[in-house]
């Protein structure tokens, strides 16, 4: 490897040179706190990507983005509301959206085309415009090279932590260039509260027309390998900025394999933590899977074990109970051979050949009793693998979406 | 129509003519309850039909009695253990449903290939084949004429209430025949307490060549429209019997429709009991799709709304939170037009035309307060419907699956 990679928490979308950003309070919270968060790049030229929900229902917002990433590659800036999705309310929620980038559009002084915007909160209610005008105005005016950590608290709904990782990558001849990060989500959907929301920024420069296909890449391995209940939302999107500022530019091969090795890191990083924050949840689980003859089996296999409520309540439960997994891997549709198969849980060979293993329940039950749980299965036709990040099933994730609106 | 149809419950499988049945405790089940079952027809010429698990880990007992029905059509009894699956044990676990059929014949004085077996309970534990030597020997001496009830409540595992009803079909011509039903289940698969069984008997005249398509289109109507969980056990399966005592013969097409009628009604009567006894079940839910483009669509929308947990921990809150059901809709792969999508929730229109209608979120509210949940989904692009039960996520749920073993 001609590059080495340092990640650290606790520094997210600013970490990169050129980036700005804020949070404020708009009044779109019931609770006060705040709810719109702006991103900014001084680079002129500046390349954005965007992934976006595939749900037959998406949002105005992922519509408007979706639309102006067609437009021009070239971004300044996101702008992001919590507390209300603007999603299935009619055609006002699609002139609302338009709305909300023109008003950016005035407040930061930058052309239409060269914003995205997100929206994140209660489906089938109207935005209201007032309190995003005033709060995009005091947005604009109080952008600062530090407002990272404030921005991540601005797009939080129901999380209990904000979410915020960097990368810096160092390059053999002594480039350096930063990748940062912020996401929020704690239900693949929840509810009311929607979404999963990603900002990617980076001083290193990369050409708009690979852009896509490096973040396209980079979420199918992390963030759409997250499951907390196995709903897809109205308003997922992860968006991506690329300033320059650095001075590296992203060209070569190898150059090429260290951004896309820094982007999946921070990636990564945020998908965990949404996992580990999901609704409710006590535990991480990692399910791995390989020795798969596809990559699209491995994935419904970890996915079907992900999405389990039995294996997830026994997750909570410590309750070594693999025949809920077996149960799940053999009804997923992937292709198996039961007489091949391995399980482990927590490093413990559970099944071999296809036959359980005489192993210590009451030891494998310890072990998980952690804040992470792992699952590895061998299917052993093949060569393919892949990892799922989920978590347990809790009573917390009844209480809150039984109780959440009533 | 040419018939009329009267159905009962508290009457299963012995309602109809000539067929004996008996429950007893053989010591498979910790608890000391019953565990043993055997439905006997007397007619020697009994026709057979039976629909099985897909999964790939399919128990012993289901491999064995796929077979024997390969071997035969024609079959006199059905014996079903509770408390042990008898399902991802290793080699012995075969060796052991074949050693169960022959305990069975010797007992009950049949050919091993007139015999049918089945399994529910826990996965991966060898069956402890003295205690079903017992059971099978002393249950054959007591089989009697009105044992449906008894052999009902000995497959129960985690099911806190027997399944069984009945239908009696009555021809314009004064003929008459009976269709009786049990079934178990609780969880899809109720983790270590696996399956759905059904076992149907009837005293009309099948030929066996037709039974087992006339089982499966029933089935495919009823038992596989019930999801608790959206787990496929690996001891699923639903037996049934045809001993012609009646002297109704099965033979024209207007007869054929009477019976198609009848075993359907068993069979969703039954497929409700186990939806409402889904595992911490304080509501059915019926969630019904018409205007598809096709079955498999309607079926896809009705089962993402009826399994996921956003959904079903809003109908346990009573929450009127419609959103969660379009997210499911908008991602579940059918095909679907928003702006000609209708959703109602206890009769209440809630959205039209894909826009959201001003409705009395209190008075939904109260209504959601109910045994049973409807939500109906008017596509808009076709002719095609499909209706599925499910029941809501209770922390009840949690506790069940989580401190089962613990």
């Amino acid at each position: 490897m001609n590059y080495s990679m340092e990640s650290l928490k606790e520094h997210g979308v600013t970490a990169p040179e050129g980036f700005l950003a804020t949070g404020v309070t708009c009044g779109l919270k019931e609770s006060g706190r705040l709810d719109l968060a702006i991103i900014y790049s001084e680079e002129e030229k500046t390349a954005a990507a965007g992934v976006f929900t595939k749900n037959k229902f998406a949002a105005a917002p992922v519509q408007v983005s979706k639309n102006l990433l067609l437009k021009s590659k070239s971004k300044r800036a996101v702008v992001i509301n919590s507390g209300n999705a603007n999603a299935v309310a009619g055609k006002t929620s699609l002139d609302n959206a338009w709305a909300m980038v023109g008003i950016a559009s005035e407040a930061l002084d930058i052309p239409k085309d060269e914003i995205l915007i997100a929206s994140t909160g209660v489906i089938g209610k109207q935005l209201d415009m007032d309190r995003i005008f005033k709060g995009v105005q005091q947005a604009a005016k109080n952008l600062t090279y530090y407002g990272g950590s404030v921005a991540a608290e601005a797009i939080m709904t129901t999380d209990t932590v904000a979410k915020e990782c960097m990368v810096e990558v160092t390059l053999k001849d002594g480039g350096k260039y930063k990748i940062g990060g912020m996401a929020k989500g704690s239900g693949m959907i929840a509810p009311d509260m929607a979404t999963m929301i990603g900002i990617i920024t980076t001083d290193a420069g990369v050409k708009a027309d690979v852009f896509e296909d490096l973040l396209l890449a980079a979420v199918n391995d992390t963030f759409n390998m997250v499951t907390v209940d196995g709903c897809q939302s109205t308003n997922d999107c992860v968006i991506a900025l690329a300033n320059g500022r650095s001075g590296v530019s992203i060209t070569s091969d190898e150059l090429i394999d260290s951004f896309k090795a820094g982007l999946k890191k921070v990636c990564f990083e945020l998908a965990k933590m949404i996992a580990s924050d999901g609704e409710g949840a006590t535990k991480l689980l990692e399910i791995k899977v390989i020795g798969a003859s596809s990559w699209r089996d491995a994935e419904m296999v970890a996915k079907a074990i992900a999405n389990s409520n039995l294996v997830k309540t026994a997750c909570f439960g410590n309750d070594p109970n693999w025949g809920r997994a077996i149960a799940a891997i053999g009804s997923c549709g992937a292709e198996i051979s039961p007489e091949l198969l391995e399980l482990y849980l927590q490093d413990q060979n559970i099944i071999n050949e296809g036959v359980p293993v005489d192993f210590d329940e009451k030891k494998v039950s310890k072990l998980m009793d952690a804040p992470n749980i792992k699952w590895l299965v061998k299917i052993g036709n093949g060569q393919h693998s892949a990892t799922v990040l989920g978590c347990d099933l809790s009573y917390d994730y009844v209480k809150i979406n039984a109780e959440y609106r009533t």
